[in-house]
């Protein structure tokens, strides 16, 4: 039997509150079986661009990364980071806080300019596409008792570049899961996946794979979740045991994702 | 024999800037043997607070850490080991940016307040006086040929602390020196110790510490140097090797002070 990880994806708005960060850590470090943490910071990089002069440009809903956000980026998303690893340290776990660069951890290649719809060719900028994820570095620290703290920024070899923190998580997930029985957890405001968005007590508490293209013809699933979940299937069909949707102060319980 | 490891310091003005921060990774790229990074960032930190409206206070030429002007301080420092990590990687080294928290790596006390000649008790704030660096970890590090980039932050087993660089790698030179022979390489715009500032041939090659008292009396060393010699001098005690005063762009040759 495959040893187990969870591999926990927390996003921008619970790491940039300091009460929504210390009730993820408190229940990060109540896991009690061997993690990887993966976080977000994009709202305080915004803050940040715009105080330091820094436009922040979007097309077509995704953020333009300049060099300039990009710098603004590295700095915001690792100092996230090293807070993170204080706060782990301080809850009584080992844990280093790492970037793509970092031992080549995250290796991914500049997006190239693409076509979007009505505007022409879009450059995103600074913006890596993940090729891999060294997962013998990760299974080095796993196996030393270390909790991994990955940052959303991979190297292309030359330059650190922007990447979506969800992609990391799936990536690392799928990259692990040949030697641990992976547990991708995603966390947020919600308990999980509901009917209702309105309602909490309308949870879904399992969605298998083969049912996802029938609860999205029902518009069972609002449109927001759609996106989170079809990456969870993608990532169980690949090979992670399970995806679990859930509340960033109550990880481990909310909608489990399984083939 | 101890194997051989160099411990460079460089400061805030040589990585703030990229033609320097480029010239200096060269070199430090060239020098062939075990290598422990430690980088300041001090002058980005008191812009990117300006930028922010986070106060910079000095007392005393001592910069007083507000918990804001921390926050910046961690974000900063992270951004800037983050870039040096990436730009050591793009030269072929294995490298990891660091911080204190980072695996309790550099472990201090928060500063009491002190009594200050006329200006009463004063409160430096979030600063860290080191109390042990972890030597196993970074040897671990080391004998894998990973170079770790230390930025100027411990950790008090609670929170991170604004901590000065000169003082981490010092530190860190200590610790090691009982594995190693340890070369700590202090680096900045001149050529090393000069007996006329304004004249880069006046380098003095030697100081050996026993000399050190005379050549302070007798003025041959500008009162800029004095507490960086002092320092060396102090490490070179306590078991380092040998201490080198040198360009950002020439690491090693330069002014070498010695037992």
């Amino acid at each position: 039997m495959k040893p187990g990880l969870n591999i926990v994806k927390v996003g921008g708005a619970v790491v940039e509150d300091a009460a929504s960060l210390a009730a993820f850590l408190n229940s990060f470090a109540g896991l009690g079986r061997a993690s990887i943490l993966v976080h977000g910071g994009g709202r305080r990089a915004t803050k940040v661009a715009g105080a330091l002069g820094v436009a922040s440009s979007m097309i077509a809903g995704r953020r333009v990364t300049s060099a300039q956000m990009l710098d603004v980026a590295v700095m915001v998303y690792s100092g996230v980071g090293k807070q993170i690893a204080a706060g782990l340290q301080s809850r009584g776990l080992s844990a280093v806080s790492l970037c793509g660069a970092d031992l080549a951890m995250v290796r991914s290649h500049r997006r190239p300019p693409v076509e979007v719809d009505g505007l022409g060719t879009v450059d995103y900028g600074y913006v890596g596409d993940v090729d891999r994820v060294d997962s013998a570095v990760l299974s080095c620290l796993i196996g030393r008792g270390v909790v991994p703290v990955l940052a959303p920024l991979s190297f292309d070899g030359k330059s650190l570049l922007n990447t979506n923190a969800d992609t990391i998580a799936s990536c690392a997930a799928m990259a692990l899961s040949s030697d641990f029985d992976v547990t991708l957890i995603y966390c947020f405001e919600h308990r999980g996946v509901l009917r209702d968005l309105s309602d909490e007590a309308s949870l879904i508490p399992h969605i298998h794979a083969a049912d996802f293209e029938d609860l999205k013809a029902s518009g069972t699933i609002g449109c927001g979740m759609l996106p989170k979940i079809s990456n969870a299937v993608s990532a169980v069909s690949a090979g992670v045991s399970r995806v679990v949707i859930c509340r960033f102060d109550s990880l481990g319980e909310g909608t489990i994702i399984e083939r």
